[in-house]
């Protein structure tokens, strides 16, 4: 009685090109879009033969450096096996922290919340640009649009709804709040970031689809502007910030596979994101 | 100054086969092993090609039927774009809502925790039993040894660590606590869910790695004594529940990707889960 339903429900194919142009249109457009529930034809086939994968992911616990300073994730043992039976935790958090997603409305009102966002735009080839040797003389450096283009002299032109990491090696630092947020006196953050340069010719010369880097945020921790996030978030793309283990996956020629919550009006959240190639 | 840490970081190689030899070990020798952090070789080259993707992840919302019956879920706007230039929600949860992953450590005292689940687990071929016209005539069916064995003899023996999920379609009750839930006068619900059998031999004839089902429990709704969890997540399995449009992906050759939450000492949580093939 109820499978010929989802039998019968209508296939619609909805590419990654299909998706930026949607989640770039106007709110009141996008209100009526059907992004997800539907079956999608990837934009390209993925790579074929992975034969190695690597996960992206901290680990989440209450200790995990916030951006505040603040403590914002909580878990509270539930139930446990010998009293009840089964084990499980309460948790509680504010959506940015540990290894997690800003959507498009963290920083767009009436961009796509986190559940708009399907496996067209979670599943993307991705690069990694290395700023760790600048990032340990100067903990200020951004990935430019000209390291981008150092890239591509290297690897080719991105690929098509390519993802693109920033690794400044900031993750050896994650076991202290403080060295991780790098405050000076003045309580203003010192840690890499992307250059609003970097996103503006992502945006107006390649169609990526995504951002992350290895620290506390897109923007560079001195940022008073959050330029980087004003200017990529609202045009439909997302971010992702605390990743993990950017130095073992390639440069060039891997896929990222992004576990995004699928929280109904979501600004985000911690994410499972995995790299295979 | 940070990364050559991380480049010269030992490269672990954790099969799937050797993560389930870990995972069934004792508690104490699960212990010291280290599941994660190290690039993973897998067990076998994922599936070359793929053309399609499939989202099975329902969106979660506080009104997302719970096992109980009582909300466990809750989100609250913390910050706006225009009022805080930015926007975000607290979030509160029981780990056990939506599409969500059951850990081993969830029935299991000493067993692993959702954490210590690698992509080498995570990363998986599926097959998907199809009970929907049993399940539309009798909401106390089950899939049994026998079930899989049939689909062996149309489909060929089950992959090496595959994922093995139920089709009964009931999400299309989904948006109704009470269909959903499906209880009786007396409060016992009714739906679908694997049956002991299956999972045993699963565990002593194959090498699966996880069960799946569209329903609130891998127990139908009618158990009493939630054999199927026991017997299988203590062992080192995992299980996803209330998962989305298994009907839209093919009974055999399609790849699972499941983004289970990284968070210490949780026993399992909301899920975002892709199909792939």
């Amino acid at each position: 009685m109820c499978g010929p339903v989802v039998m019968d429900a209508v296939r619609t194919e909805v590419t990654r090109r299909s998706f930026l142009r949607l989640a770039t249109a106007s709110a009141a457009a996008v209100g009526g879009a059907q992004l997800l529930g539907a079956t999608q034809a990837l934009a390209a086939p993925v790579t074929p033969h992975f034969r190695r994968v690597q996960d992206l992911t901290h680990t989440l616990k209450p200790t995990f450096p916030s951006f505040s300073g603040q403590p914002v994730f909580k878990s509270d043992v539930a139930v446990t096996v010998k009293k009840d039976g089964f084990y499980g935790l309460n948790i509680s958090y504010f959506e940015h922290i540990g290894t997690h997603m800003d959507a498009p409305a963290h920083f767009g009102d009436g961009a796509p919340t986190v559940e708009r966002l399907g496996p067209g735009v979670l599943i993307a080839p991705v690069v990694v640009i290395h700023v760790h040797e600048r990032a340990a003389q100067d903990p200020d450096t951004r990935v430019t649009a000209d390291d981008i283009r150092a890239w591509e002299r290297r690897y080719g032109r991105l690929p098509r709804g390519a993802a693109v990491f920033m690794h400044s090696g900031w993750e050896s630092r994650v076991g202290s709040s403080q060295a991780f947020r790098n405050p000076d006196a003045s309580g203003t953050m010192h840690f890499p970031g992307f250059h609003p340069n970097a996103v503006e010719f992502l945006l107006a010369e390649r169609d990526a689809v995504g951002i992350g880097v290895d620290t506390l945020s897109l923007d560079f921790g001195a940022s008073k502007d959050f330029k980087t996030h004003v200017t990529w978030l609202p045009a439909g793309r997302w971010g992702l910030e605390n990743l993990a283990n950017l130095a073992r996956i390639p440069p060039s020629g891997a896929w990222v596979f992004v576990g995004a919550p699928k929280v109904a009006g979501g600004s985000g959240g911690p994410c499972r994101v995995f790299a295979m190639w």
